[in-house]
């Protein structure tokens, strides 16, 4: 009987007390003991209460370190993370905040006509804000330091996004028209210092709302757009645009890719300003000299931009090419038609492969760090470009330039970039003959 | 005398020692078989020294046990928050920073008179970094990227605050002063895209000093300030200019409120700059058509605006109005009286109620949140204005509106607004007899 | 053979369980009892049956146990920290962030010629974001929102820095040049709310490259440097120049310092712009009127500045003085020379030293701090000033001034100032004869 009744108190702590559990053979030893006489029934009953008694102490003392361990071992809900930027996320993957930016600083010696004066330049230094919100909304807010004014001149991207749908983004506020590879490729992550030539067609930021769709393998964007945001209020009403844009990379692997894209991009001038003016530095920003220029067009009514692109990469190898043809449209005159293309290709010495992802080149991760033991990635690039922006009444010029380029990502946040261009030909406009020579450099800190 | 030195012994470890203490009926068996000849003595000495070194052991282990997870559960210093904005704060509230912003893209289209160009525009693009520091200091720096410009134009709010006062705060620097309802509530937060008509008379942000005392059911606030921070200095001496505004709300629960205001500006526009321009866009930025203006009153000594305000909150139905008078002493000329006035109301549908606190309206928390299965808080509003710049020789003109909102929030952060503007009539001025209305939304985001 | 069996069975499991472990006289026990007869071979193999089955289990247990406070104890791989601004680190060093800042809300009266008007200002309103990145390499972007306008002014530092040598550091992008004491003590530092008249020596900030050492006892720095990042690009070429800067302090101590320092800072005035001013304000940037100004001086080829410097601490006393000399070299007319001087010295009533740290003077720490009970730092300081801009052909006028200061710190992150500015004298210049006073406040956050 006595028995029975310990046996019911073992049984009834053993599946919560470790050190009473652990000290069961006790139990049954005290009560052989009893059983065998060795023990009286007074001792017996001694022995059975303060057995009882500690077990019930064990049993509060373990559940108390239980309860404990799980506090200490429950991880925290927001995790916090810094590698240059700073990323604060919660677990759950309901709110999420990234503070991050990016300076270049740049340098360039010019040679030959036109004069161009060597000198330096904060290409850009930027900040940004961005997260996700209730899980389903993004935002974002970037401002660029070095290209401030009046009206808010230096806001990047400023928008809401949706992506609660499966399969599509919504994209409301100021972002890029979806136009042009080397466009939708950040500025941190271009091969060259600056874009090639065509970039003269880049169709830029505006102030509108976007449907897009990313997949492996293809990607859809179409939006609505206004003015960029520097446009001023007036009594005209502003100018407005639709831009779409699909690409395709039938193959996309971590090293090995073949991408094609086309995008269409429209544009409708508006009251307040039927003027458009299309031009272009030789591939330098700093000394703001422009090579060719079709000088302010009057009276436009609206004009199209087509442009068809192709990339691939093959291990370390990269190649990518643009085709960009721009008619426009004049209210008296007739239409103009310009255009600009551009191939290069690259390659890292260190066996690196360049990033892509969702119609876009993405960053280096060097294999090796500087600081870790590693020498970084080394990169080289060339480019031939080409731009006409001569055509009818207008005689904007036509340019040819080739570029060769030297990248070093001593880390996956910093590059260094020597760039070399050679304008080949000026053919037409101010600079007609014209073959300037240019070295450029730049430092880069982003993330 | 062994039972005598084993009871103390146990006595010695029962508080610290768990395992040990949960099986203290080891040491009560081994006496009582001793006791009963069970064991013999040499044998009980060896069994009493291998109990003893056990339960020295388990004491280290358990005292170790405990340390470890009061080091592992003690709560860390410092707390990091993330929803949308990042918080960082002590937990003694010693220190606290937090990092916040806005956007709100807007567009707008216009029908009538006069001719006011569609567009789009970020209205506001703003990040700061706001907190408290040493217990009683505040400190804030809010700039607005989409309102830039020389002179530090774009700087909101710049200021140290002390808190150390019971009832009593302190602030110095740059910030909004204590005048007008519409004023003293957020952009963020106000029921319609743009604030009232009579915001013409809205006293704006100075450098200056304040004291303010924040009560439940009332508040008071008093300040001198100099100019605008984008005032140049120069030979002359900038304006000054004082401002009070006291409220008090009888009734101040969470869904309902019966608010008073009275608020008195004073301001004396100094020797470089004895002009004043009252003006006003028909309730809408974008174009930055003024529908009525006063044009540069010159010769102006000083003026004085003093304002009235009402607010009530039944449930999810909530209504604010407010007159304000303004007379400006001209040194040549006689003195000059422009009014306007405003009264509205909004309706959630969706059950929530207009957050009030300290003496303005803050942030709609809705009850349910899309991307957590709920619809967002959707409102409506209405609101007539009215205001006159007209009096003696000034024909600024008159003009009375109807403005009616359909607001959606769909997360505590996230806002979504569609007004239309009916401009009623506009009697005298340059715009006289126009009767424009304006359809315009906007997409904000905002913590 | 029972015993040994279970002595090993023992000796496997002491050094990993516990509650077995402790409870190891149980085993003892039953061996005793059994050889003793006490109990059968039976129930014997019962006994250690179920202890054997016990003692796994504890092992398991404590395992758990020990894995779970293991992984609750270990130090978080981030360390957040917030004292105004919010700093995250990686707990490896690898890589660190911190966002912080600094407004200075100023206010000022002026008495006597010439006219200068009495106003308010935001002096300075800055946020940066700096760091380190991968062990050895630094980062930095400040911003001044009070100091806006084209071209990306208001960008203040924009660098990359590499740590990874011994005992030198590389710099790139936007920083100061290494030239005078007062300017390389952050304007959060200075004992006066504006620098001493020499100021209008300053060197600036340029993009550039430097190479620096920095030791307890002395200093070295030198670097070739661009224009300033407002100048915009142009077909003529840049300025450019060469800074360097040693410092030696035989003694330096917490409260005790020598320190000597010599700067020369060569500037070439490019092809864009051959023209050169040195002016200054009364040591008070609000009205912005100059006391002395060269003037435009034409068709400089370049000019050549070298400063000495001398400072020393006492306990709570400290002085500092320095002496530029600016020799500008003209294509046309002969050579000019300017300088100018300052000896101040300021005293800690509430017992503080000013901290030095690598040939900078750095903030303060009060000793008690308001809001702990403490009443802060006050400081008195007094400084006198002058500085010659007459030379030749240029009647740029000379200054001699002497200051007054009284600084409040209430804590390490908050300075209230009181200056008063009494101009002893002007000679020549357009202010010939003039002697204004000025009483100038600031309220001062910085972290």
């Amino acid at each position: 009987m006595n028995f029975k009744i310990t046996a019911i108190a073992a049984a009834m702590f053993s599946f919560t007390v470790f050190p009473a559990n652990a000290g069961s053979e006790i139990e049954t030893l005290i009560n052989m003991l009893h059983e065998n006489g060795m023990v009286s029934d007074e001792q017996y009953g001694r022995l059975v209460a303060e057995l009882k008694q500690n077990q019930t102490q064990a049993t509060v003392e373990k559940t108390e370190v239980k309860k404990q361990l799980a506090e200490a071992t429950k991880p925290s809900d927001v995790e916090v993370k810094v590698k240059g930027g700073i990323t604060v996320k919660t677990r759950d993957g309901k709110f999420s905040t990234k503070i991050g930016g990016r300076v270049q600083a740049d340098a360039a010696s010019y040679s030959g006509e036109p004069d161009m004066g060597n000198g330096t330049e904060i290409r850009r230094a930027r900040l940004y804000l961005q997260g996700n919100m209730y899980y389903d909304w993004g935002y974002k807010l970037q401002y660029d330091f070095a290209n401030t004014g009046a009206n808010g001149k230096g806001i990047a991207d400023a928008f809401i996004s949706y992506n609660g749908f499966d399969d599509l983004q919504l994209k409301v506020g100021n972002f890029k028209d979806p136009f042009m590879l080397q466009e939708q490729t950040s500025s941190k992550y271009t091969l060259f210092t600056e874009r090639a030539l065509p970039s003269a067609f880049a169709a830029g930021r505006h102030i509108g709302v976007m449907a897009s769709t990313k997949h492996k393998h293809w990607t859809l964007a179409g939006g609505l757009f206004g003015e960029s945001l520097t446009t001023k209020g007036s009594a005209e009403d502003e100018g407005w645009g639709i831009g779409t844009r699909a690409t395709f990379a039938p193959i996309n692997e971590k090293t090995k890719l073949i991408h094609f894209g086309v995008g269409v991009n429209y544009r409708d001038t508006g009251d307040n300003d039927d003027s458009t003016q299309f031009k272009q530095t030789p591939e330098s920003h700093i000394a703001g000299i422009n090579i060719v220029d079709t000088g302010m067009i009057l009276d436009v009514s609206d004009y199209l931009k087509v442009g068809v692109e192709a990339a691939a990469t093959f291990g370390s190898l990269h190649a990518q090419a643009e085709y960009i043809t721009t008619s426009v449209n004049r209210n008296s005159g007739s239409d103009l038609d310009f255009d600009g293309w551009y191939v290069q290709t690259g390659y890292f010495f260190t066996g690196e492969s360049r990033l892509y992802k969702k119609g876009a080149f993405g960053g280096v991760k060097p294999k090796g760090i500087v600081g870790e033991g590693g020498i970084g990635a080394w990169e080289f690039g060339l480019r031939y470009s080409s731009l006409d922006l001569s055509d009818s009444d207008i005689d904007g010029g036509e340019v040819d330039s080739m570029t060769a380029a030297l990248n070093w990502y001593p880390t996956p946040t910093l590059r260094f970039s020597a760039n070399y261009v050679d304008v080949l030909d000026v053919d037409g406009g101010t600079n007609d003959g014209d073959e300037p020579s240019i070295v450029q450099v730049r430092s880069q800190w982003a993330f």
